[in-house]
């Protein structure tokens, strides 16, 4: 038996996220059926973590073991052949029987983007959150050095989210201009449902002037989901990478 | 009477084209509907160029005219208002009466990538021309240097090209690695039908190894339409920008 590693590529647009659910169109889903068709048997495939409706992934991990033998670029092949055109396997690889994608240690980075310009870009609907008015990058870049560290997210945590505690380490928190988009880009070892989004919410009112920096800090202190802005639109958050530590 | 400048993007994926054909979905088309729409009247949008379908833009020039006045940022919302989610006024503003998009003189760039790895890209599926095996980005780069300057570009021509004569200057050609993106960017005043996707496609068999760099001059030189490669897929293609050199 084999333990398989995928990284896998995704256009969340069409999709009810990764995680499976009966009648609804997941990435989970579609690839466990692809897995099923080139292995001729059904298999489990996890994930290093959810995404919802509408995120996407640049790298997403995922594992699972078959008996069938065969070599990685087969693999690669053989997945893409079964996949519709908005996943892909980038990369796979055999690993330890204990890789976990979602226990070994690694580190998530998650990149938010905003299109801040009078136009919506039709080109890049589906990847941006898009707003008409210039954002105050400098404000918004000086707010996220307040998630940086061990905290209570509760202020960010979604409604219906089921960790079992909301501590979180952010190991690393940046936002940037990069041409007519301001990015936004946090790292850590996991992230509470909507937290990136939620950040992100507020985050925008920082950055048109609706709050100073300060305020992205001071509604963490609150540990209040209602301290915050309204969840930033799922279009523009991807999955950008995991870098696992140990393997 | 005002003569509008419309800068436009769009996602050429579901459109046949910029042109007005009917019973076809064109960008053409839902522009004069837009704005018909806004102005109430009906009014012709000329461009500086067709592109074909399936072919994008960063930057397309468009204009027209009418009896209506409103601010620009009035033009661009107004505009969007009525248009589909893959087309965009990015910018209007009024200018000369005598202002031609296609006529006034302009540099074109036109921009082809191809990604070149074993996956698809499910995120780039409708902006690149996926290949397998990895390009000889250098050999490609060399080639391009003998379309510079003022050609009889025969061999690059589409079979139903229009244009009165086929020679044509290309100001500049270059071709670069950009992450895992092989880009040919060509600048000129006007390009033949199908030219850059003709020579893209020649291009990438100088890139997988089927022919030398010196292979592109050559087809050119032929001046025989048969020397050349099958047309690149018009997903790759993007009408980058355009320069207008006088106003």
């Amino acid at each position: 038996m084999n333990r398989w590693r995928l990284d896998i590529e995704y256009d969340g647009t069409n999709f009810s996220g990764w995680q499976l659910q009966p009648g609804e169109r997941t990435v989970q889903g579609v690839v466990e059926d692809a897995v099923e068709v080139f292995c001729t048997h059904p298999a489990r495939v996890t994930s290093a973590g959810r995404t919802d409706a509408g995120v996407h992934a640049l790298q997403q991990v995922a594992s699972f073991v078959t008996h069938v033998e065969r070599l990685p670029r087969s693999v690669v092949g053989g997945l893409n052949g079964n996949l519709p055109d908005d996943v892909a396997v980038v990369a796979a690889q055999v690993v330890a029987a204990e890789f976990d994608p979602r226990r070994t240690p690694h580190v998530k980075q998650y990149r938010y983007r905003w299109l801040d310009r009078p136009a919506i870009s039709p080109l890049r609907r589906n990847r941006v959150w898009h707003v008409r008015r210039a954002l105050d990058v400098a404000a918004m870049a000086a707010a996220v050095s307040s998630l940086i560290g061990e905290h209570d997210f509760s202020s960010y945590r979604a409604a219906g989210c089921s960790a079992k505690h909301p501590v979180r380490i952010v190991e690393s928190a940046r936002v940037e201009r990069r041409g007519d988009e301001v990015v936004l880009e946090l790292e850590g070892r996991a992230f509470l449902r909507y937290m990136v989004r939620n950040i992100a919410g507020t985050l925008n009112e920082i950055g048109r002037g609706k709050y100073d920096s300060e305020h992205l800090g001071e509604v963490l202190a609150r540990r209040d989901r209602s301290a915050a802005a309204a969840t930033a639109p799922a279009r523009g958050l991807t999955l950008a990478s995991i870098r696992y530590l140990e393997t």
